[in-house]
């Protein structure tokens, strides 16, 4: 206890010091341990390392550690030869005085350490630093509840002439005051000091026990080691798992990144028990992983109970108890968020198309539309549609009528399809099928949003031939019609009367002109100048500005909650900004107008129709065979839209409800054929924009882990919202109408592209641009050659095509049958195809699948083997898909 | 021998093969060891690992090898072992016949391996493949001539009972044909054999020695070795240096990417003799970096001769034997690029300048530059001359003549610099005045570009108010002058004449009717549609596409050559485009006018400037007051260039000419004034384009390896080419002016962005914005603590903002002195930070470093010891700085 020995000490040589301690819950993947490397260097590992940057003031990013085996080794032969104690029974209780505890520690770290009489000398160097406690309030939060600490100490001193070494572990977690940033307890101690000048040494030995005890397998060996041996045996496990960086090959300064998916804890376990190797690229953890990865097409939701509507009422069995869940799980300021973006875009898909319905179909059906659905399902008129008006007006039928009846013969074959549980047919619609509807939505989508866009060049023309220099010859005046004209002929007209009769004129706008019958005369009546630039401007500005707000998660700048809640709220921020762009410029740029009155669009029809007697009675019976296509086209659509919807990695609770969606679409379209409301067909897009806005992610962990998706906040309430306010359109009149069209088409181009973007379809587009060398590591490239892939590519761009055209032409009426060819095409792909590359590009087909069981029934439990990996894989990878970015 | 055999372990358990071999060259850092794993898993290492994927046909990204430490210590054991044969005499003289080699090579492998009786047994299991020699001709020109093949052999059979291994050398390097991918010379190989069920773990071991003899020290002992215990040794010896990442918190089957920079095995050697380990995150290494970066200032150029034009005359000297180089350099299509991209950069700097200059000094000055000159110097008139013209004509002097006096006083002081060796004190300018300077140039560059676009906005006025509506209200008519309208009044005019009168003048362009003395009458003649709008989007998008384009290069697709070109080209490609797109649209927007003809801009001056006449005599001695502010500007703008352009990190070969190249600035001070030319100030932003246009990258690099930067295409070729092309811009204009204006604008912008990103100071302005956590791992951060970057960064953007003001103001006289002031600045600095802080921030000052070293005299020692890494640094670190960006 000489105090001048002790600051001697401390001036010359700061004695590294390291803290960390352990964790006492049963959970396993609890942040258990957590250790301090502090003063002179001074580090902590919560899950991964971070070191204080020279000047103590900054904690480095969080990085993987990197240890030099050597150092691993020297800490073996500590831990060999040092003090082990084990299960100290003396319980510490410390007050918790800051500052001034140098003295008081050491007493009581005497007291800990009592059986060593050897610590006598050395124990005085432990010395409490205020600054600790003042990073500790940010960062408690981060660390659950429970956590112990694991505390390294390491240094020199001059006393010494050889190491002196102690482990030590406390029956009952201690808390030592200021000893740790946060006042958690501490369970081990680990204790090296030795002589001089080889510092660097001990920081490595230190670095080495506390990575050591971040590890799940070596701190159950801790918590149960009964002697050394056991600990012994604990690190040489843990040798035996490193994974070893050649030296020359890799800069051991470089801090790394912690990977986005870490194995898990479980696994290795087990692993460890069967005692099996990875491979030469380690597949063997892939093989586990697309155990749980994929759909869920066989689960227990699509199993037939080969009974009448079983489907259906274990549907709503299923359902029932979320009812309540539903309304109150819509609690999250995101919901708000996402009801604006998805009203918005409902309502602009509604008005796109209903412009497109109204001019197909001569105002027949109105456009606005209100019915609350199920949970994404909701109406847009689809494709066939548009091909069958033209027909009933060749014919000379009554559209509404024989509408009607198509109508209800679909919602009679939609019955008999949940009667007869045909929603089973669900698991024949791979990724392949999948992939291809997804992408001619998204593309329809973006050739819609553009097309738009150049038709705004037609409304407001540019005068290409403009010169500026010839401003003086452009003009644009109203004349007055023929009366005008022929009295001005028959030389009636005074000059001055002719002059004052052109003044008037000249004083009506355009559309003044127009309706009193003149005529606008002059080379500038065609050009509207200012507005189609203007336009141009907005469209393609909303559209990089939501690109860029959306992926402003990913950026380096602003804490993460602003950047979450930007990145949230990107539709909407870039909606009102270019808005605000709009009205700051104040020209008249087209806006949304939506109806101000609720009314049938045309005045010939009332609210509901009859079904009989405008058409031949033989029209009822005819009708059967478009409602064929019909449901057809439905059937597709609604279940495609709701197999990508419940994908297993979406991670929904609530299941799915395959049959009962099916069984309110046919129901609403008995309602909407009597209203002559359009018909709907749940839009993909629309749904996985709105399923996109609603996912959760963890807010707290550790430093340098990645936020896990949790799921999508499931619940009724946005959707019913959005289809309320769509409803209510018609009073939000005012307030849509500072909307510029251009600014929704920028959005719309914007989900075609992000829901493009997001299908392994186009990851594989762009590998036929990458040479090989610069093609990223998905998993599929490592198993399937790229020749295949490339073929797999090549029939999805073909199919793709097909559809498109068939959607342009006349034969767009056949486009359902076509669309359920692609499950055709997909099962006739297995003649060129192995199932192994089947396997990895798509999924494979259930009755395949059976077959191959049927087979090989030994297969089947070679695959729960360690030696599987080579085998064929019958799961889904876990690679880029309809994709779920946790970033 | 027994076929039947060799095909039955053929079918039922593939061979797993590995060839290699190894290098017999001295040069160190040959891409020497290759090793290959063929067949059922195949892999190669030529620097990191790459494997056949799946299927056969596909090499995998280049990843670091990660290994298990398990099998390390496995190939441990069997080498510990196994047989060992060191150089083997037998050369074998082998034909490269394909395909049927099988019998003959295992023959040939027989004599090779026939010390070794055991080897009977499994030398039948070797198997050419053809595949292999498919793949060859790509890969060959990867591999440097001479280099050596390690080639590794595993596999499985059923009728052993315990593992074979042999490790053999050759005395000489054998070609065994098809054995390897390439046909190079064989001079290692090692075969495991053993019984089954174990395959991975072989496999393993594998690929443990083929990583072991990719490594540059195992090679060495390898090549050296006399016995078993030498390998032993290399091997422990490389278990030692091994970096370890922890299991559970690393995913075993991640590939990692290689990192950029590599420790270079010369110092690993040096590191290995001095038996150093690296602290905590191996701080160790970088300290030694430190001192192959940063400046040369005080480098041999700049040392005193300490006699009168000594520095001109060493330079002169240094620069005279590279004289026919600079020419014959050249002959790359990349200068290509430079000349153009350089060119058009002059012209339109020339021309926008051009244009202020002319509006600020009444056309006094010509704005055609012709003057060729050293490498990248040359001419733009600068801040001082703006702000001199005002004053002459407050005093009623000729101004001409003025600055002719000026110009002269100039000259006479550069010559006195020159003389003095006064560019010795370049050494005073630090990263904190260059990038002061840098910064202060690109901001200008910015706003100029954007300043001239809203400008244009000015010249083509938008109608904000544009009613579409009101189409017939807008019109603009040339009326006459008040001769017409006081005939009008007077009643003089019938109505038909009147109506002709006025029919006759509206025939007129708007440029007729001003001509003629007409008024134009209207409210859109004010106004000019569609030009601004499309001038915004040319500007915008010629922006967006030299940034994308430029970054071309970092993209995955398509191949390195292509997207290096167009990365060089990126410019040019961005002008052609939206020249096209200019061009296909038609519209007027403001081209590129170059002056047709080659004449004094005022017809009031003639080609040369007399010296006396026009103004009292003291104005010639009263001229050097200005002067001095000229000379200090010119030192100041001319030096900081050329430092920045002579740092290291370029590694230029032909030596700087600091001196030379001011005595040629001063002589060409004489030439400009005596001509009214207007003076030049070397363009920062332009030369670092220049030098950024011309950087050479190693176009050979094994897979995985970053191309390295070789350096800058040292030549006066593009210079002398782009200024006698900007002297022949006159015979030029018919090409040029299908150029618009924003375009260039729009390159302007890309300039001043471009040159501001590359700067650290914009680096640390970022850390502002990012939390803690999320920022990159710059070398500084990691020793100066964030407060003090902070502080460091807010002091370098205060400078900043007062020189900006400086310069806006009428206070821009007094700019070059403020400019001069950073050096103090800067010096004062250091009352402020830690030397310590202000070596990674910045450099040290020559002086401070001197009085550094004479308190410490032992410190330099101390540097070069084991144990500096915590001293004081004296040098500059690595980071990101004016930015070689080899990706």
């Amino acid at each position: 206890m000489r105090p001048l020995l002790i600051h001697k000490i401390w001036k010359t040589l700061p004695p590294v010091e390291f803290l960390s301690l352990t964790s006492s819950g049963s959970a396993a993947d609890l942040l258990s341990f957590l250790s301090l490397f502090f003063f002179f260097s001074f580090c902590r590992w919560i899950k991964f390392e971070e070191k204080v940057e020279e000047g103590g003031e900054r904690w480095s990013k969080p990085h993987v550690t990197t240890l030099s085996l050597h150092s691993l080794f020297e800490l073996r032969t500590c831990i060999s030869k040092g003090t082990i104690s084990l299960d100290l029974e003396k319980v510490i209780a410390i007050q918790t005085e800051k500052h001034t505890l140098r003295p008081e520690l050491s007493k009581k770290l005497q007291d800990v350490l009592l059986r060593k009489p050897r610590h006598q000398t050395t124990k005085s160097q432990l010395r409490m630093t205020a600054e600790i406690c003042t990073l500790n309030n940010l960062f408690k939060k981060k660390i659950p509840a429970g956590t112990e600490v694991f505390n390294v100490l390491v240094g020199e001193v001059d006393f010494l002439d050889k190491p002196f070494v102690a482990f030590v572990r406390l029956q009952e977690a201690v808390v030592l005051g200021a000893l740790t940033e946060v006042a958690f307890a501490i369970r081990f101690l680990f204790i090296l000091l030795g002589p001089r000048a080889k510092v660097k040494a001990y920081h490595e030995i230190g670095r080495s026990i506390a990575t050591l005890l971040t590890d799940e397998l070596f701190q159950r060996v801790a918590l149960r080691a009964r002697g050394r041996e056991d600990l012994i045996a604990g690190i040489d496990e843990f040798l035996d798992e490193l994974t070893v960086l050649p030296p020359g090959k890799w800069d051991p300064t470089i801090r790394i990144t912690p990977p986005k998916y870490l194995p898990s804890p479980h696994k290795r376990i087990s692993m460890h028990f069967r005692e099996s190797r990875s491979d030469c690229n380690g597949n063997m953890s892939m093989v586990d992983d697309r155990h749980t990865h994929g759909h869920q097409h066989t689960s227990e939701e699509l199993k037939r109970t080969g009974r009448l509507f079983g489907g259906l009422i274990k549907d709503i069995r299923r359902k029932a108890p979320w009812l309540m869940s539903d309304f109150y799980d819509a609690l999250n300021i995101q919901c708000l968020s996402a009801i604006l973006y998805i009203y918005l875009a409902t309502v602009t898909n509604a008005i796109t198309f209903g412009g497109m319905l109204g001019d197909a179909t001569d105002n027949m059906q109105v456009s606005v539309r209100l019915l609350p659905m199920n949970m994404q399902v909701f109406e847009t008129c689809s494709l066939t549609n548009l091909g069958l008006f033209p027909s009933t007006r060749d014919y000379s039928l009554d559209y509404l009528e024989f509408r009607l009846w198509i109508g209800l013969w679909v919602a009679f074959f939609g019955l008999i399809l949940v009667a007869t549980e045909a929603s089973y047919l669900v698991q024949y619609f791979t990724r392949f099928t999948e992939e291809g509807f997804c992408a001619l939505i998204s593309f329809i989508f973006i050739y819609d949003a553009i097309k738009k866009m150049l038709a705004l060049g037609d409304y407001f023309p540019i005068n290409w031939d403009y010169k500026i220099n010839d401003g003086t010859f452009y003009s644009c005046s109203c004349n007055a019609s023929e009366r005008g004209k022929s009295r001005h002929l028959n030389g009636t007209m005074s000059p001055r009367e002719q002059y004052l009769e052109h003044a008037n004129w000249t004083l009506l706008t355009k559309k003044e002109c127009l309706q009193l019958g003149g005529h606008l005369v002059g080379n500038s009546c065609n050009y509207v100048p200012y507005i189609s630039f203007m336009s141009f401007i907005l469209f393609l500005g909303t559209f990089l500005c939501s690109m860029t707000l959306k992926n402003f998660k990913t950026s380096r700048y602003f804490p993460t909650a602003l950047r979450k809640m930007v990145s949230d709220f990107s539709i909407i921020l870039a909606i009102l900004i270019f808005c605000g762009i709009d009205a700051a410029f104040g020209l008249e740029t087209p806006k949304l107008i939506v109806p101000s009155e609720f009314k049938p669009t045309n005045p010939e029809r009332g609210w509901v129709v009859f079904p009989f007697g405008a058409n031949p009675w033989w029209v009822c019976l005819l009708s059967a065979v478009p409602a064929v296509l019909v449901i057809i086209l439905i059937f597709m659509d609604q279940q495609i839209t709701a197999v990508i919807l419940n994908r297993k990695e979406y991670k929904l609770q609530k299941g799915a409800g395959f049959h009962l969606d099916f069984f309110c679409v046919s129901l609403l379209m008995i309602l909407t054929s009597v209203t002559g409301l359009p018909w709907y067909v749940s839009a993909t897009v629309i749904s996985l924009a709105h399923m996109d806005s609603l996912k959760k992610e963890s807010t707290t962990s550790a430093p340098g882990e990645q936020p896990k998706f949790l799921g999508i906040r499931e619940q009724r309430l946005t959707g019913l919202v959005v289809f309320i306010l769509t409803g209510l359109s018609v009073f939000l009149a005012p307030v849509l109408k500072y909307i510029p069209m251009p600014v929704l088409y920028g959005i719309f181009l914007y989900m075609g592209v992000a829901t493009l973007s997001s299908i392994q379809f186009m990851d594989r587009v762009q590998l036929l641009l990458m040479p090989a060398k610069h093609q990223p590591d998905f998993i599929y490239l490592r198993h399937v050659p790229l020749r295949r892939v490339h073929l797999f590519t090549f029939i999805q761009m073909l199919c793709l095509a097909v559809l498109w055209v068939l959607k342009s032409t006349v034969a767009a009426i056949i486009f359902p049958l076509m669309l359920l060819a692609l499950v055709g095409i997909r099962k006739a792909m297995e003649c060129i195809f192995s199932l192994h590359d089947l396997s990895w590009l798509d999924d494979i087909m259930p009755d395949t699948e059976r077959k191959e069981e049927e087979k090989n029934p030994q297969r089947k439990t070679e695959q729960d083997d360690s030696d599987s990996e080579d085998s064929e894989l019958m799961y889904q990878e876990k690679g880029p898909e309809i994709n779920i970015s946790v970033n």
